[in-house]
């Protein structure tokens, strides 16, 4: 338990850092930072919280979630400038946060007794629903929507997870295989530059 | 209640089309499809049942909510260009969605014992609010906000149903009283080009 | 406690005029001025129940926050022309809205019993967040991310008030100097025309 909540925590930072990191590119003040980063560190699991009813919410049960948020979108208001020639590891981490989350949330679910199908969808939008907020709040185009092997692999990992669950009854095997699925998929999809085709009319060349 | 629920699962396809159109129109990948389907077809009953904190919430309780608007969504994905000529039929169809959830909506809230003016909002709420999302997420301008007898429509019919039922204590002739007179209302308004009058400084023409 | 509640409607009257004004500015038809009014109107408090799992959220318990916000929004609609010559006195009571619902939104979550920091997120939130959901709601960039000192206001009257509630137990004394420190850092700021410093990189001026 204390591995998955240290993992977690850093699921938080690194994508903490994500929102910060876009709010560097718009240029807000620090207050800009810690809401920006608010969006996909804590945002998705915000989103999976209220639709199951079990609340008050992760972040009001557990201040360190908030604290971590906070700390890490304060740090990278004064540290974004050197953050740049990270990028590539800064993807990884993302990567990271995006597998983990999804298969977290999704456990969440099923703790809560939800169904297979609804579970799958909450590891989904505790991966990917705070990306969509934080784009939102920034008036960005998510682009979560238009190319990326993203949700995919949110998808992908919290499918694993149920579906294994629901065989084997092993966790925490199941846990690992729908994180490392994730993961796996992710890094691939970076490395190769793989995206999923877009919706075409006719009259496009 | 089977006829009820039946009509329930034609609103959410035919507003999680109107979620996917709008995909189709900003060449979004078939995940795109389904966050902006889930937008219209589920987003104004979340916000409803989070609001009375009826929780979890209804697509939570039944998967087939989600299911019906996954399946709608990924058939527009292929069919969209074959829809374009149907546009006409979309348009009452909407009407249609947005006549039943306004009634649903508030019927809900009633259940849950709030007052009548809070069910009327709700009733509102279900019927417009995830048109609004939808456009929140596409980065549109939500239309409803500026010219459409849309919000009125939902709002005639969710008053209807509240103020007939609290008068006859009849609730399924307030209900299809409701439910007809939000569709009329909002068929008039396609027909006939209606729309509201929108504000003006001294300084337009 | 009657004093507490006119307060609270008159700060919801201020915020629903701050979301009419910008309806105005985007022509909007009516129904755009009420749902823009409501967003920071009742939108930061109703984050911070659902959050908190306070539900249902306050203005379905209490309908006469919704009745203020139609109210004031449908009479902006109308007057709205005649309200731009008084733009500092709604700066003023702008401040004086985000000072009270500040600490308002601080002492209800102490109240359910979190932790002093979530209280003061908590505050935080439903003197601010209104205010993000009018800008994303208006496709306007959420100008407290990137300019003013607002949520900075917001913050230390909602500070003030914890830290002091706590030290002292007189909750009373607490709520008045934690919204006359949040109303006064609030107006110099407005007076001096104050601001955060914003992020730069190294190839800015």
């Amino acid at each position: 338990m204390t591995v998955l909540y240290a993992m977690d925590m850093l699921g938080t930072a690194v994508f903490a850092v994500s929102g910060a990191l876009m709010a560097a590119r718009k240029r807000y003040d620090i207050f800009g930072f810690i809401v920006v980063a608010m969006a996909p560190a804590i945002g998705g699991g915000t989103v999976r919280d209220l639709a199951l009813g079990a609340l008050p919410v992760f972040w009001v049960k557990d201040a360190n979630y908030l604290l971590v948020t906070v700390a890490v979108a304060s740090a990278t208001f004064f540290l974004a400038r050197f953050l740049e020639r990270y990028m590539t590891a800064l993807l990884v981490a993302d990567a990271f946060g995006l597998a983990l989350f999804a298969v977290v949330g999704a456990e969440k679910a099923l703790v809560l007794g939800v169904e297979p199908l609804i579970a799958v969808a909450m590891g989904t939008i505790t991966g990917c629903g705070g990306g969509i907020l934080r784009d939102v709040l920034c008036r960005e185009e998510p682009l979560i929507l238009r190319r990326d092997i993203y949700a995919t692999a949110a998808l992908l990992g919290a499918g694993l997870f149920v579906g294994l669950e629901h065989v084997t009854h092993d966790r925490t095997m199941a846990l690992a295989a729908g994180f490392l699925g994730a993961l796996l998929l992710r890094l691939i999809a970076i490395r190769r530059n793989l995206s999923l085709p877009v919706y075409t009319d006719r009259k496009s060349p």
